[in-house]
């Protein structure tokens, strides 16, 4: 454990809970819900709004815009595109996750055209996903990453993460059993989390979200990327305790409970962080 | 406690119960399940359909409509508002949460456009959205009610919702931590609830679902007002006695648990209602 | 109790969890959460994707299609079409649960619409949606069977669901107190499951991603739907008697913990199957 890097995620955490930004989450319908709900747990305040006629206005009122294109569709990408310029004129961080990147032509395309259009602060995705993205061969399987990619994620993963930080000059958070998050500079390894956080959806999502309330909260991504991700991970594991016994939907309503639970003690405590 | 008035509201429990009355939504993708699920507990049957090709036939064998403008498009409102003119028609009640109103030009001019084209029965929002209605100076945090309009709620609330109902002629319920309801005569402050209710998303979509629901069973529109959001009170604070501890999670379950359980019984010993 | 059946019920769960296939959902936004949690649970991996543009690409990638008509608009019955075909001429098994059918004219000419230009492997619904589809008189109360319907199940929904197979040369389910599925040959009628199930939203449309896991695992959908429909029905008898007393919030999250706890001893200890 990093005690310096540690105790700077209790601070940003408290002011997460003392500033309480607004976050605007262009998702899915999928796991809204769930992001809306963790986002309120954290301490944040989250407002969803996909129309193209407001979109940007929403965003200009926002500390953070997140994107999420888990069910993209026509509407909603352009949606995402207004927003993401907004916010890019306004010095508001930009926190995007490309779900399913490499499963299908269209999500590609719309991956590639959100990177080209907008500047984004945080990437978050799995393995297969960000190797997609850095150009290299992915063996993508719908909107998880395929067991070949998680296996190989340790070795490989710091080095993707890395140089694609550089190329997209922003930061690079690639999560599963273990988490490695870079930007140009900086390198830090998490090893939170618990594998059943897989049984459940929007568990993604939602530290995306978290993401997006930490980079509202303060002013480095970079320490946000590893908050969100790391408060996660920490929340998997004390669910599982609580309820992994039980089965999974009591496991995923334990998530919420755990980060509406959580503070910088439990996070000094338990976090798992290697800085590189 | 004032009993007549509490002794209706178990009274139009018992007809909800007996008459399952089916209640049309057309509402926002982050709390529809919540809105859903509701009103099944209570003892209501959701119907959810927003497309213009059979919105206003959904709402013809309904016995409520609830337009929710929570992530409103140009799509769905065109059907809340075919469906609102069908419900005008058929003398269906039509209650309306504008959520967010003064949050972008878009809600407000929606907000504004279902005002001015569809009679409502019930207007049930925070004070920020209601005041932004009225006309007045709001300051506007997103989905949620300012901390400045938090505060002015007890002694301002009730001038605005009295005021509002008479230009509306309907019901104007303003919830917070007092809950202001009031039509162009009558007048009820509950102070029922629990602050964690704010920690959820959704508390104020599934308020509405609930007056919805009382509304179909029964004729008259300021109790049926009266009945839901005392229901969601109560039951907030019943869920917090059960699971306020545990986490925000199994307090959002909880809330489910209390309105499946609830009856005259316990709204008779629980219930803060003050006509004024 | 037919031991052979349900026997070969417990290896094709154990099928799901060693393939882990990829169902892909084109569904209603109200239960969509619940549909991918369900799935999880299952031992399943969900894919939601409804934009024309990417639909198609994502079935060819599945081993099974599932199409729910919830909260069906114009933009996601092309994507159904779209998918269903693609699904056919690729030999994945389509799924279709025909929500609400003869509740609007819409959903009735999508209902047709569907069905006659995608071939169904299995259709699962209410009594009153497959009388309906089957061009007998029906009294559909919105998106529920209606309580005459639901008494006439037993004896004639033999009988309808063994004309409808024929008629459509698929499996059909009827799901309601009783449940029935019949194809061309066999009929099996389940008398598991418990009456709150109906008291929580989307019960049907996870029995209907069930079918379509354990369709996507096999190869014989007969008998994925009978395995996904007493899964349901046993998961409802285990959440009763867990959660039953506490409410229809903890017994909907007792659902899910209880299909992912399901294995091939709990389903021979507990299916109530009946082989016609």
């Amino acid at each position: 454990m990093e005690n310096k890097i540690v105790e700077e995620i209790g601070k940003l955490l408290e002011e997460v809970k003392n500033k309480k930004p607004l976050v605007h989450n262009i998702t899915n319908y999928v796991t809204v819900n769930d992001c809306a709900n963790i986002l309120l747990a954290l301490g944040a305040s989250p407002i969803m709004a996909d129309d193209i006629r407001e979109a940007a206005d929403i965003t200009s009122i926002s500390s953070a815009l997140v994107i999420n294109i888990g069910t993209l569709n026509e509407r909603t990408i352009e949606a995402m595109i207004a927003s993401g310029k907004k916010a890019n004129e306004l010095n508001i961080p930009v926190v995007f996750d490309p779900v399913g990147a490499g499963a299908s032509e269209f999500r590609n395309a719309t991956t590639k055209r959100i990177l080209e259009e907008v500047k984004v602060s945080v990437l978050r995705g799995n393995m297969s996903e960000v190797k997609f993205i850095a150009g290299l061969q992915a063996t993508t399987k719908g909107v998880d990453a395929s067991e070949a990619d998680i296996n190989a994620a340790n070795e490989e993963g710091v080095i993707i993460a890395k140089k694609l930080a550089l190329m997209l000059n922003c930061t690079v958070a690639i999560t599963g059993v273990t988490d490695i998050i870079a930007d140009g500079k900086r390198g830090v390894i998490l090893e939170n989390g618990h594998k059943m956080l897989a049984n459940v959806t929007g568990t993604g999502c939602m530290t995306t979200a978290l993401v997006g309330a930490y980079c509202g909260a303060g002013t480095d991504c970079f320490l946000a990327a590893v908050s969100g991700i790391i408060s996660m991970g920490i929340a998997g594991e004390i669910a599982f305790e609580k309820a992994g016994q039980v089965g999974t939907g009591s496991f995923h309503i334990a998530i919420i409970d755990a980060i509406s639970n959580l503070n910088s003690e439990i996070i000094g405590k338990m976090a798992k962080a290697k800085e590189l």
